[in-house]
């Protein structure tokens, strides 16, 4: 059966978004550098694991806040993304909001669907766009944190950076007694990438 | 020249100890968990791990709490550390404290001494006694944090249990603008072992 996986980073103190994000700064003061080893690869294992974030992947879900800016209410429609017209994900992306809004068709295949019955619903609609491949959790990290305390994520793609942010959205909290079994670590300058099975 | 480094393990939501430390439970709730790979090594990276805990080092520094059970205040003589008579360091060990008294020697070459004059001079105490060797940081949580963020550690051995302790003494706050570069990480089902070099 395909899998429920994430890839995320967070800082060395925990943080997965740094503080004060805004239109200018999504991923928060400092947030960018958590990224370096995806852009900047340093090594072998940067590169495997960026190969990684996208592949084998039939479906993605993410919440609003990581699809659109900072902030809620009825949507402006002339909001598409932060990713262009042909963004990165070339399959459905199902987004969580509390506010209905029509299927918008990017380029490239990716097609967003906003989603406004849960998580649950979310990842059953993902799963069965993704046929016989996996469903990532995209982000941010509190969409993240509500699947991991539902017990519904198989395996977490972390990317631990070499950085300190000091203050922002913290990643693991509030997911009760999640168990973890590392499967698989690996590391460069830019980062340390630990793969986790979640266990039930 | 010789190296001040610690090893710490921390959980993977970020704390060196759990919730509610006390004489009984010195690590706190769920603490020791964090020490599986040491007691019960799950690999060959685990048993190397280990045995660079104690390797090449001449003496070590700790704060009160590491010594003795939380609490402050005129020392109980009778306290003669957690580890009975033949302490695991086999070297000086320097505790930091607010209260003077004097040098303690345990069987097998430990001998703790008190120091009431600050981190700075119970470092250079440390490494006059350890000569060539390297100096440990050995805990808990809030010395390393000390001489963190005076930037007196060169090397910081962290160990992340697959762990999530919801609460206790987080290691990595109060550590101002460090900067580390992770110069190694290897792991096993029990922990990640990621060596950082602290960059000046």
């Amino acid at each position: 059966m395909s899998s429920v996986r994430c890839h995320i980073a967070i800082s060395l103190d925990g943080y997965a978004a740094g503080p004060n994000q805004s239109m200018e700064d999504p991923l928060g003061e400092g947030g960018e550098r958590l990224h370096t080893w995806m852009f900047e690869p340093t090594g072998d294992a940067d590169v495997r694991a960026r190969e990684r974030v996208l592949e084998g992947l039939g479906a993605f879900v993410m919440g609003r806040n990581m699809f659109g800016p900072p902030g809620s209410g009825d949507w402006d429609e002339s909001w598409r993304g932060w990713w262009g017209e042909d963004p990165p994900y070339h399959a459905p992306v199902f987004v969580l909001t509390n506010y209905p809004r029509e299927p918008l068709e990017m380029d490239g295949g990716t097609t967003f669907h906003f989603v406004t019955d849960g998580i649950e619903s979310a990842l059953e609609q993902a799963r069965a766009a993704a046929g016989d491949q996996d469903v990532a959790i995209a982000g941010g990290a509190s969409t993240v944190q509500q699947y991991l305390a539902a017990g519904l994520l198989d395996e977490m793609h972390l990317h631990i950076a070499p950085v300190i942010l000091g203050g922002g959205e913290r990643l693991l909290e509030n997911v009760g007694d999640l168990r973890l079994a590392p499967v698989e670590a690996t590391g460069t300058p830019a980062a340390t990438h630990i793969i986790y099975r979640v266990v039930r």
